[in-house]
């Protein structure tokens, strides 16, 4: 997996993690990340502007780190691990946008959730501009991936958690429910929201207000309107 | 001012917006788009993928806009309207990231918010990315330009306002403010947060509490959370 950016660069070389290739682009210049790159013995490689930015695909500010895929845990682990108790987690139902994703990392690590479930399929996965939109937290997240998101669902009822989506129809306050308990919040996909087959399997639909014209806010904006509610519920 | 992307553009043509110029991608495919085209007369020009990526700055998925720059407000105009009287307002302390002002602007729509203040120097201005991430909402809002925003906060105080700010230091938690009246919620800048200046004319210093090892959210969506409670508070 590459990264990208300075600040993501020293954030990899102080944690000391693991790093296979160093591209930089031909004019960089920064003393800071040449000291860490001279102690640390990594491939290193000069590219070009252009091949830079094709390897990144973003802002990658003259640096590009190749680090290890990023290793994500099973449903298992979580359920069968007794410290997850009286847990909230977070679903995401095919999210598309890496800023998205990222952002709904960091609020989960900020709002003390641990796990976030995500489906192998049609959904982004990590990779470069959700780490650097996670400013650091994936790695304190543990990010657990599912073949398919329904039957998951049916795996965390049978442990016990509430499942609570967010849904234009058929949908209470969002501040008019009680969230104690193992709770699973639903984030629904950019465009789409939650798929018909996960909401008919939520215990709770509900709903964050729309005062405008629009009936819809930024995706990791809910997400994070409705953790921070689910968070102050159980205080 | 070039907005882009399919979706940006339907709406453009759906709202019979003045669009200067039209620009399509050499090999640009979409009969809806076109046929827009064909009954709206105007000018239209072919460009490599290439001319089309450096015009843009990001996804156009073939199709970029040229329509008249964003007309900003000014902060008498909002003072001197009495329809805004018991209003919230938001103000932003030099915002960097596009992808954040347009989901600001998002926010605030859904939340019935219909002013935002934006300093002119060191702050993102309304831009294609800024649109299209806003989803439409900007010809929704009147965003205000002001040349120095520790001064408009000044006028804000003279008119009735009660200033609102997060910060980590000396604040409160977010949810133990009273936020009745006229309000003005200061959302800073994605690195820095607000400044030390605005920070001290604030009436209140709150902030979203922290229960992980990352110190701050994302700032739209921290703008989202902050947006919601005023809100609420209120209603």
């Amino acid at each position: 997996m590459y990264v990208y950016g300075r600040n993501v660069a020293k954030d990899c070389f102080e944690k000391k993690e693991k790093i296979q290739k160093i591209f930089l682009q031909e004019n960089f210049q920064d003393k800071e990340i040449f000291s860490f790159i001279e102690n640390a013995k990594i491939p290193l490689q000069f590219l070009s502007k252009r091949e830079m930015d094709h390897l990144s695909n973003g802002v990658h500010q003259g640096i590009i780190l190749s680090i290890p895929d990023y290793q994500y845990h099973d449903l298992k682990s979580i359920l069968e691990d007794s410290s997850h108790d009286n847990d909230v987690i977070v679903l995401l139902d095919h999210l598309e946008d890496p800023h998205n994703f990222g952002a709904i990392i960091r609020t989960c690590e900020a709002a003390g959730i641990h796990s976030i479930v995500v489906p192998k399929d049609r959904q982004v996965l990590v990779n470069g501009t959700v780490m650097k939109t996670s400013v650091g937290t994936v790695e304190n997240m543990n990010l657990v991936l599912v073949s398919n998101l329904s039957q998951c669902i049916d795996q965390l009822k049978d442990h016990g958690y509430w499942i609570v989506g967010t849904s234009l129809q058929d949908s209470v306050d969002y501040r008019e429910v009680d969230y104690q308990g193992k709770i699973a919040i639903v984030i629904g996909n950019e465009g789409a929201g939650i798929s018909h087959l996960v909401s008919k399997k939520c215990d709770f639909l509900v709903k964050i207000p729309m005062y405008g014209k629009t009936n819809s806010l930024n995706a990791s904006v809910a997400a994070g309107i409705m953790i921070y509610e689910v968070i102050r519920n159980r205080k």
